[in-house]
């Protein structure tokens, strides 16, 4: 087949920006930084925004929206919070042919317009926990954007909660960490993760702890897909949201912070993609079989349809391309580029013998198939292509990891993998000395994989990564 | 029943502001005439989107995303388009703690972006027609907001498309008219609407012909619930969106763009409320039944949770209450304001006899009810409430619309209700006269209620009223 792509081996940067512009999956926008996200790539989003919405739901989380615009001072209330965000922030300094009595910031994350909400919202123990989560779009001015991973504007959700206790917090934070983020990325996205603890560096502005989940991409950096915060009573006491207790007492709430972003869309390329494209785990996939008609023949549409048919009744998601037109290797190779997951094609030939043939995306295996078994056929290889998706990327992430004793052996190996070294062998000052040399502590867990409860229990496990 | 709300006939705007504060739909933001739409308010909202969602792409519609920030430049291509907008933007000024090159406009809509990138994609008649649409905020700086009708910052899906030709552009706008819009409102909404071209002076900016979907609200004014527009080649000779033609030539695409808002729910808040609160169609309810332990007794609970599993299992969107630590009238007077379109009291009394009550909210009526009945019922009667209240909006529109004959005659009537008038008798100049007094030319329809192709026609009817 003719090169598609500048090979990933060759310059993986730039065979990321290649698949994304020849899938049609996104644009440059007109302002620096900003993305038009195309129909193939919301597509991708639209089904991950409906399947994660759904796993928050069963957390008893509810949807809501607070708005774009939050007056500059606002940010102020949270020292940490304000001092994070400051250099990233784009403000809106006139409106309505007017320049504004106070500058509006574009929400980069709510924290604070969801604080003063909360504030109103909650007045006695029963308001408790008050579980919300917003689709939005934020913006964060970037120095260096990138399609996906790192844009001035992205879209994400955010939830917001507050409760009761310290531990009910941390509970509720875990539990949407675990439930929600770690399970969507491994079930749907078929990528691997490890979840753990950010290092006192690493955290979000205003959070006493922040999870997060990590990701190995195809060039054994990291990414990090997602992150969980617990905010401890920082934004209670700024924004005064307070309950009265049982007991009558009156105690400022704690409350937690979670997101993911279309930064997920970057991952999932850079997780599963080849040479070829992109290829997208059957469970996410908008499109989970193409059926090409390989060109004109008798019965050849006909067929085509009655397959279409077939599969859509049994809950496939499925699309006929029936442009006979169009040169065929043309139409195979942009199935490729968005990773359809299984092409069936169906032309005169086979179509005599009573057959079609199953072309499946992961592993490039071509099938011919007789028709009355393509439904079998086609369900069986879009479960075992899901798993498989993951257990390559397992495998990948196994293969590129080392176990290693020392800082120095750490910054070594996070030149071509991750590195596993115990935390005490690095601690803050290491921790300074690895990012020197562009490499980070992406999170610390115990020795078991389970999240730690501070950064201070002995025996943590830290894992040093070059990233994204 | 104690009074909950300022009664409608006293105080109608005050009586919507009281329903979406009590009935916790929305809150005003921080910033003036920007909304935080709450839980009970977005669900509404969430349910409306999937809906229309579906409607749009049975169409052959895609969705994409576009930039929130549009350079100023933008705008000031399309004459009319600037013009019609200056005044309502909201400008960013500062991004990355620096004054920027380029003030950037945050979207007061989309045709200019997404016009520049339909130029970039569209290359050939085969490319065509290019059917997008986003699901996106939007800034227009308001000078009266008012909750979910006007508001800085409002939620809105906008679909733009480009054709070969001005026919099957003006078919595709006129099928989204008829096929989405108008059908989604009066099937899901329960709201029946006018369909008609807007005059001159009413036009979007940059259009050759604005379609609307006008509906009565509950104080007689009209609302403009959605629109389509015929934008020509305008923005198309202004971005340069060409392709080459099946003969070879060069020609300019005809673009079309129409749009819906959270302005519709405040369009439901005022058809179907009344002076308990909201009263939601059913198939838009997000709650549709609503189990309620009256008071804790044997097998009270038990009894509301199977009927819970029952309705549930047979596809109702059902939510049990068993709060019997708070009063039975305090969560009835709640239900009553969300507009839960069925109550089902399960109280110990009753239960001894077998039965339970089922409060409809569309007219209060309660029926006592055996268990074994239950499903049926409520089956039965969410079908009807839909059309009930659809009928009751129908009937409360021609009670209060007018056959007149002159310009006077309608400004009178319009007072007080809509009036029609031969457009004839209005025109351009009769158009001022009725602004001037508060009264607007709503739209222009055939005297069969058709769609007519210009305002020239003879024999238009004009629909005059006051509006929101």
């Amino acid at each position: 087949m003719a090169r598609v792509l500048t090979p990933r081996a060759e310059d993986f940067p730039r065979w990321y920006q290649d698949l994304i512009a020849k899938a049609q999956l996104a644009d440059n926008g007109p302002v620096r930084g900003t993305m038009v996200i195309r129909p193939t790539g919301w597509a991708i989003w639209e089904r991950m925004q409906a399947d994660m919405d759904l796993r928050i739901k069963e957390e008893g989380v509810q949807n809501a929206y607070f708005p774009l615009f939050i007056p500059e001072s606002y940010l102020r209330r949270e020292a940490d919070h304000v001092e994070g965000f400051s250099p990233e922030l784009a403000v809106v300094t006139h409106a309505g042919g007017k320049q504004l009595a106070e500058p509006l910031v574009v929400r980069p994350t709510s924290e604070t317009v969801i604080g003063e909400f909360m504030a109103k919202w909650v007045d006695s123990y029963r308001d408790l926990p008050l579980l919300l989560n917003q689709w939005a779009n934020v913006v964060r001015w970037e120095l260096r954007p990138r399609t996906f991973l790192r844009t001035t504007e992205f879209l994400w959700q955010e939830g917001h909660d507050a409760h009761a206790s310290e531990e009910l917090a941390r509970e509720h934070a875990r539990n949407i960490h675990r439930n929600v983020y770690q399970a969507f990325m491994e079930e749907l996205l078929a990528i691997p993760v490890v979840p753990g603890r950010k290092t006192k560096g690493e955290r979000f502005a205003g959070a006493t702890n922040t999870m997060t989940v990590e990701a190995m991409m195809g060039d054994t950096k990291a990414l990090q897909m997602g992150t969980s915060h617990e905010l401890g009573q920082n934004f209670a006491k700024a924004f005064d949201i307070t309950y009265s207790s049982k007991e009558g007492t009156v105690e400022h709430a704690w409350t937690t912070s979670w997101g993911t972003s279309t930064r997920m869309v970057g991952g999932l390329i850079m997780v599963h993609g080849d040479d070829n494209g992109l290829r997208l785990p059957p469970r996410l996939a908008p499109i989970q079989v193409q059926i090409m008609v390989v060109k004109a023949g008798e019965g050849v549409v006909e067929a085509a349809s009655k397959l279409r048919d077939e599969l859509k009744g049994a809950g496939v998601r499925v699309k006929l391309d029936d442009r006979a037109d169009i040169p065929f290797g043309r139409r195979a190779v942009d199935a490729e580029l968005q990773g359809i997951p299984i092409r069936i094609e169906v032309g005169p030939r086979d179509l005599a013998n009573g057959s079609v043939t199953i072309a499946r995306r992961v592993d490039g295996s071509k099938t011919p198939t007789p028709l009355g078994d393509v439904l079998g056929a086609v369900t069986s290889a879009l479960k075992a292509d899901q798993q498989r998706l993951y257990d390559e990327a397992l495998a990948f992430r196994a293969a590129n990891t080392v176990e290693v004793k020392t800082l120095d052996e750490a910054i070594e190996a996070a030149q071509t993998g991750w590195a596993r070294v115990p935390w005490s062998a690095v601690g803050e000052d290491g921790e300074k000395t690895a990012n020197g040399k562009a490499v980070t502590v992406r999170c610390l867990t115990r020795p078991d994989g389970s999240m730690p409860d501070s950064d201070e229990e002995p025996g943590l496990v830290a894992y040093l990564a070059r990233s994204y």
